[in-house]
């Protein structure tokens, strides 16, 4: 069973039902019966309808898939992603823990961190606590957004690409960054690890070379926040998403958005076919960084002292395409962080 | 100092800077000069962009009301909520727990919830355990909005009228509910315990009684999640919120509704003014109901047994408004569970 096949089913539903059964419906109505044969604890791990998940169900044992008597039984091997357990176990699963990712990513992702490249300004770089990536991957797993999934980085000081390929459940990581010390550090990490991880160097103002346009399924990125900058990193991760069922995780924060550019980029995600499902303020904590009194913002703050404890935080943001982006995929013109110190 | 001094400070620096400062800005500002002294944690919790923050602090100073030395400390009493301090320990406060809510809140709240009415098929009711209603709360408490606010509960069978006035931070809570053992069991609750809680029989398909238009900072609803249905109950929500920077929680599920639905609900929510803030999947967890045999659903399911755990959740979500959400307050013609169950 292939891609194709989840496409097939869904036509099939579609066409018996009149329902609008898309092939991620059929991918994670698999992906749950991979984790459970109860019929409730699929309803609840699919993420589906219950009106869609019913002739769903049906397709699959039609085609011999699937045995219905006492439980939902799978009879083959489906390419779906197996639902994460990444829920945090002290809040009935309303946060993320990074720990219990496979593959011992978590460990093997601190030991690497610790030698990572330090954040410099040239870049506008700042990183996240390694347990904040850690959380932002163990959110795509479980979401089914990673296991036998294409991913993409757009620019990586949080080392993301990193940990989701030390999961070991993506086909295969690719990571877009200006900086040459990151992309060698990743490659490094890369062959060391042995990972599907590969890294480029690479200015995000630029148009995205055409190999890379509508070949994802996943992409990560922590866009600069003025209006240009958005269009700069998510414009072209929705670009480089296949199309309807893919998904992007973006940060936001509040230290550089209002509220009132956050509904612009909430009203730029849906004209281009994109529903958010999940926006979690507070999710990233970053490490503080060298270059602090060299901010744009440092005099004008009425107390000049060098924070003691992490203050900056961001949202994680997760869409979902409900139809292919065709965003266009010009040059960006100008100094994005200059737009961002100007933006509200 | 009162409202009608947040909103000249919010005006001062506006007309200063030409920045689109609101009073929810420097309401926020002040909550979290209650918190701290420290400037970098100031900036984590008052979610205001660095840039309105500057001159908010400048106004504050200029009003006598802030002293900048080595910290910034509040030289008055200040109306705004103090930000909550809800964060589940063990995922650096990804998730949220119900615990430290003040007022002993929880373990008061545990103790009603034994004594509630049952889900009953007539109100398609379906109640979320009391952790899930706790966290709810919990986050309503993180981003300032029980404390000295008046909040409106459309349609309360998960009792968040209760376990908000219970916390001893709102100045009013206000239900409504079209179950009149649901009206009697809170009333009694509020006569108990000295609640500034009262609860009214009510069907939201009627037009909101006036005196509860632009009335409210803060509503909770779980809508039946048909497009009438959150018409009856997110608009009604909307339509009761005083204006900018008042705020409204939903409930929606993945069992009811598909991501086109809830792509239009998103679309609904920006057109009529308001953001997205939060938007947590898998926040609520169901306790299992007694008439499960008779959901219009049972007789397609292709294993006809009752659940052994919880299996439907649904995702929360909290909205703020950017300006008043003037919606038509007319009658709701129709079936709204009718309606639930024939649109996806």
């Amino acid at each position: 069973m292939n891609k194709e096949a989840l496409v097939q089913v869904a036509e099939e539903v579609r066409r018996a039902t009149g329902l609008p059964v898309g092939w991620r419906d059929v991918e994670r109505t698999l992906g749950a019966l991979r984790a459970t044969r109860d019929l409730w604890e699929a309803v609840r791990l699919s993420r589906v309808p219950l009106r869609f998940l019913v002739p769903i169900w049906e397709g699959l044992a039609r085609r011999g898939l699937l045995r219905v008597e006492e439980g939902l039984d799978l009879l083959a091997e489906v390419p779906a992603p197996r639902p994460g357990e990444a829920a945090c176990p002290a809040c009935e699963g309303r946060g993320l823990v990074g720990e219990r990712l496979p593959g011992r990513a978590a460990e093997r992702f601190l030991a690497w961190a610790k030698e990572r490249p330090e954040a410099i300004q040239d870049f506008d770089q700042g990183y996240v606590t390694p347990e904040s990536t850690l959380a932002r991957v163990a959110l795509a797993w479980n979401w089914g957004d990673l296991e036998g999934k294409e991913v993409l980085v757009l620019g990586d000081d949080d080392l993301t690409g990193l940990a989701a390929a030390l999961t070991g459940l993506p086909k295969r990581v690719v990571v877009l960054d200006a900086d040459p010390r990151i992309v060698r550090f990743l490659e490094r990490a890369a062959k060391a690890e042995g990972l599907p991880l590969e890294a480029h160097v690479h200015d995000l103002r630029e148009p995205l070379p055409e190999a890379w346009v509508h070949a994802f399924h996943t992409f990560f990125t922590d866009p600069v926040e003025g209006p240009l900058g958005l269009q700069a990193f998510v414009g072209r991760g929705l670009l480089a998403l296949e199309g309807e069922g893919c998904a992007g995780y973006v940060g936001l924060t509040h230290v550089e958005a209002s509220l009132a550019k956050w509904a612009d980029f909430q009203r730029f995600l849906l004209e281009n076919g994109a529903v958010i499902t999940e926006l979690r303020d507070g999710f990233h904590v970053y490490e503080n960084w060298g270059y602090i009194e060299q901010m744009r913002a440092w005099p004008w703050l009425p107390v000049k002292r060098r924070p003691e404890k992490p203050w900056y935080t961001s949202a994680l943001i997760r869409l979902e395409l409900l139809r292919r982006a065709d965003l266009e995929n010009a040059r960006v013109e100008g100094d994005l962080q200059d737009e961002e110190a100007t933006t509200y």
